[in-house]
């Protein structure tokens, strides 16, 4: 176990570059988790960080002593120099770093999957894929514009959700599309039928697009199916992470049936 | 229409004073609506506002100047000024001052309502507003703990949602519930009971807790029913916001059939 005091050290001002700057960690691939929760499910579900890095006064804390334990690059920063990286108020004083996983893209989707488009906000992103996970979806598209899935605030959102699923990024939806055979299902207020009544007892695919301007009409072209989900008509529409919510338990409820 | 272009005008001042202050907010029992579309929904649902405050540049924006037609108490501000003041970034420049309700609490609750205990995230709040109302609920009952709906950010978040809604803040949940005779649903993953097999054909009352720390055993003590969303084990539980979203949708669908 390592501790570092000074500002100088060279493994510190790596450290500080990857924890500032969203660059650096897509170059490096790496992404930061911070906080005991994400910590303890990338350990369950993925195995040992690059870097397990704790601050000296959290080092007894009994949550971090238990993590420490189980990994295997330790540095110990000295509480200023910590503070200076981790990106949570209050936080708990540990976090990981850790590899952001390369996947191969398939040619086509043939199991039930999730495809975003220019989805903004890192919370929705979060809150989405956590219930993606939650509800037995593996696979997940995201379109060049939507916001990075692995950068600490998606983490946050996610709950460990990340670890779950296989989230390929900057994916040119409309080629994938094309090349499906399975139903894509989009979400609509113009849509005549409902998902309640939409068949979902099959592999297909779920599109969602941007929190304002939804989906473009290229992409909406290529949903087999428009479905939407039954709201008084003075509510315009559904937050996307909750719209989503709404539609993959739906899923879950009919194949529970 | 009057044109402001010093800081040290009284009202610009007081405006100031509202913008950056909550505390200043509540005393005054405003909130500010920033953007387009929840002026517009302001005004639809319902009526003018204190105030409408455009800055100079975007008087004359098309969807601006259509909301300038219906109001009237409108400020114009020089756009140093303006910018002070707007919590929106990259924001269309136009926000109303408005009241906020002063409603009398029940002293129990006889139609389907949600409780919140403690819920800290303005997103999340702001989502779970939009859901309930999209899902035809009128009644929103929050603890002191909860965050403030009218904070700026749940009201973007809400999407307008708080003008279809009673909200009701700094409400003792224990007395209200204590006095209530509909049945009290609150999720659990220990449950047994799925959602899906419980009958939401009926008033009823959804009660939802901190992100991290759930429902405190007192409050859950009158949850006549608990339900769970049945879901992978590897992720523990939901984002609050899309577990309402699947409760209050799943009570549409069953009165749906």
């Amino acid at each position: 176990m390592k501790l570092i005091t000074s500002r100088e050290n060279a493994l510190y001002k790596e450290l500080k570059h990857l924890a500032t700057s969203s660059q650096a960690r897509r170059k490096a691939n790496c992404t930061l988790l911070d906080g005991v929760h994400l910590c303890q499910s990338y350990l369950e579900q993925i195995g040992q960080p690059q870097w397990c890095v704790v601050s000296e006064a959290s080092q007894h804390h009994p949550e971090i002593a238990a993590l420490l334990v189980q990994t295997e690059h330790q540095l110990i920063l000295a509480d200023a120099l910590y503070h200076a990286l981790s990106q949570v108020e209050h936080g708990v004083g540990i976090f990981f770093v850790a590899q952001t996983p390369s996947l191969v893209l398939p040619e086509q989707i043939t199991q039930t999957a999730v495809a975003l488009d220019n989805l903004q906000d890192p919370g929705n992103l979060g809150s989405l894929l956590r219930s993606a996970a939650a509800a037995g979806i593996r696979h997940v598209f995201c379109s060049t514009g939507t916001v990075s899935a692995w950068s600490p605030k998606v983490m946050r959102a996610g709950m460990g959700a990340h670890f779950l699923l296989e989230i390929h990024e900057n994916v040119d939806l409309l080629s994938l599309l094309k090349n499906t055979t399975i139903p894509v299902l989009a979400t609509s207020s113009y849509a005549t039928q409902t998902v309640y009544d939409c068949d979902l007892k099959q592999p297909l695919v779920w599109l969602f697009g941007h929190e304002g301007q939804g989906l473009s009409d290229e992409l909406m072209a290529y949903a087999t199916e428009q479905v939407t989900i039954p709201h008084q008509g003075q509510i315009e529409s559904l937050n996307v992470a909750a719209c989503a919510a709404i539609c993959f338990f739906e899923q879950v409820r009919q194949n529970l049936k």
